[in-house]
């Protein structure tokens, strides 16, 4: 109960915020970011000494590996993070750019109008660098926002909740526009997710099982993204050079993100050609193939792959390639085994291209480009707040723009229904 | 559990038949409309008697007026439909149209392409024109839809079911697209609000009670508006004229929708000109005029009005008054007590005008027009599936755009983020 009066009152500060914030100029907005660069730079050390606190406490605790590596945060990671905020400041503000507008016929002038969401909770594991990141973002597009980490990151994300403060005090803006849920009560999250009505949006970033979490406990509405099952489709008409070239780039230059290649569909006609330069070059670096009975007629010795394969996203060096008798095949297979993500074809037909296009119901469908380019950066947001395989209201990476609304503006000349 | 069984049937074969239909022609899904169109007029006398006989066992069970004068279904509502389908078929189709595209430096190509969004479900009492409507929205934007209409209207939602199945038969698309679902049984629009990952959009319309009800049921997006509690301020500056036309077209032309005006707040420099004339023309229209303190100083007589007054939608011919210090005040009651839905100002000052626009929270912001405005065909989005007092997604009328999202399509030349 006490955690529960604690954390609405932080929401009742966060939303007498969200009024100050959502008018505030972007000049006072990017003043805020450029503040906290510098106030990060100058207190690195004060970050890394809590960081250095938490990953110890978090291996007393017996945290897996990755688990670690994710918490661990010094050195370049936070001068990385520094840039970030001031390629933030650089990026448009989207509070109040017209997306539509139109003069009508009897002089009614309409207009839509951006406007921020209002009030934000951002529900995390491990990496602190979301501190910084999901701050920014929602500041920028003139949001609040509730910072919900782990109790394995809490030394680091205060620090970093005391730096925000400061940033936004030198800014004239309430302190209360970003703040740093202290709390390590397990409930925490569970209340925040609870307040419909006073969250405008929770958006859970982390491992399966909190966005599963997340899901089950919302009142409120969520973005989100459960995982890449991401497919690379090797057409009959895919040339050997592209094929090698996209296949080892979206399965080897970033195994850990949730772009990265998971399944190698590979049309019947081509599996001889295609599939022994492909899996030779995935070994050179290191990949494990699995391959499905027709793919082992190739090459004997892949491990086989079997129906969970098709389902599994590895986030590491394995990649399950399944042979296929058609194009159509191929879509069937990415729609129903896929988690509309990320998906790509490789081809020199435009007519499979479009089809491709068409009927693969992904977030982002990619022709003879590596699933790498699925990234708020490469497609022009500029910064993402994730990836959402979500169909309402943002798709694919969430940028700047898609962390605002709009209002519909009219303005007449004393226009009127009943007299027409 | 058999209804569940029959439930998760009827959406397991809308999810088939939505892979069909996101790929149907304009001309096609316009097909279904005009088909659908002729078979209403054709019909008309067998829908007419299915009306009569739900009209008959409702007035029976003791429904009251109202919900009655909205279960009839006959004469010039059916006709009216049936230009709306023709009206939706002439509309712009808004799969596959390109929102955002654009070649990076680099050659690669990002487009942003609406796709439908999958599977509706549409849940609501009364009124069997939603089963053409909506139906025939969800279908031009590319979606199939499940229809789930009151027990009241089910002898009428069942003739105009078999019709939108002979209208797609006729046009070779599934006659699951359009599904009216025919239990009766309470638990199906529980079951349908539950299947999370089936359903990709709810959209109830009905009453406080429904919409609530559905919100604490779904598992699913939905998008839904509760209320309107619509604000009219008369700043200052506003000249007589314009308040009273505007005042009385917010109030009288429709008292019974959502956007009609409820709370009406003036400037207390302006009151004593302006409420004279504006409480006069509205008493002559026969509105009951309720007015705050200050109010009731110019007019002795009007009824008193509570602070329950300001929370109230009255839908009838009740309009609350009340007397403010300024413009920040004005602004201060919307964004309190209203539901952000449509609120406006009748000013001559452009600064508060622009305050107005800027800062009151709400889905449309008139200046000198009518509340009436709130309305999908007078925005230009030529018909509407409901207005949303949601934040994301959709605000305001819910268009055949709003009932799409995007996939993003990237093209490449063998494009990779390894080899820069």
């Amino acid at each position: 109960m006490e955690v529960q009066q604690f954390i609405q009152e932080q929401v009742r500060l966060a939303r007498e915020a969200a009024r100050v914030v959502s008018c505030a100029s972007t000049a006072q907005k990017n003043l805020v970011l450029q503040s906290l660069a510098r106030l990060v730079r100058e207190e690195a050390a004060k970050i890394e000494v809590a960081n250095r606190e938490d990953l110890a406490a978090a291996a007393q605790a017996g945290l897996p590996q990755p688990l670690l590596r994710r918490l661990a945060f010094a050195g370049d990671k936070i001068a990385a993070r520094c840039r970030a905020l001031e390629a933030i400041a650089a990026l448009p503000d989207p509070v109040g750019s017209l997306d539509w507008g139109e003069v009508w016929p009897g002089g009614l002038e309409v207009y839509r109008r951006r406007v921020p969401l209002g009030v934000l909770a951002v529900i995390y594991e491990a990496r602190p660098h979301v501190t910084i990141n999901a701050g920014a973002l929602a500041l920028k597009s003139g949001n609040v926002v509730l910072l919900k980490g782990g109790a394995e990151a809490s030394r680091t994300n205060q620090v970093i909740g005391t730096l925000w403060q400061e940033a936004l005090a030198e800014a004239g803006l309430p302190a209360t526009a970003i703040q740093v849920i202290a709390t390590t009560d397990r409930e925490a999250a569970a209340i925040l997710l609870s307040l419909r009505g006073q969250i405008d949006l929770a958006i859970p970033r982390g491992g399966k099982s909190l966005i599963r979490l997340v899901e089950e406990q919302a009142r409120v509405p969520i973005l989100k993204h459960y995982e890449g099952i991401c497919h690379m489709y090797l057409d009959e008409t895919a040339g050997v050079e592209l094929a090698v070239k996209l296949t080892v780039d979206s399965k080897v230059y970033m195994p850990e993100v949730c772009n990265a290649l998971e399944t190698l569909l590979v049309h019947t006609a081509a599996a001889g050609r295609l599939l022994p330069p492909v899996v030779q070059a995935l070994r050179e670096r290191g990949v494990e193939v699995r391959g499905c009975s027709q793919a082992r007629e190739v090459f004997p010795d892949l491990v086989p792959a079997t129906e969970e394969d098709w389902r599994t996203e590895y986030l590491d060096l394995v990649l399950a390639v399944r042979v296929v008798d058609s194009l159509a095949a191929a879509i069937e297979h990415i729609n129903t085994y896929g988690s509309h993500h990320t998906d790509a074809i490789v081809t020199g037909s435009l007519e499979a291209a479009q089809e491709f296009q068409r009927q693969v119901d992904s977030a982002v469908v990619l022709v003879n480009a590596s699933t790498m380019f699925n990234d708020g950066g490469e497609l022009g947001l500029g910064a993402e707040m994730g990836i959402s395989t979500d169909r309402l209201h943002a798709r694919g990476p969430v940028g700047l723009r898609d962390l605002t609304t709009y209002k519909y503006v009219v303005v007449g000349r004393g226009h009127i229904m009943g007299t027409r």
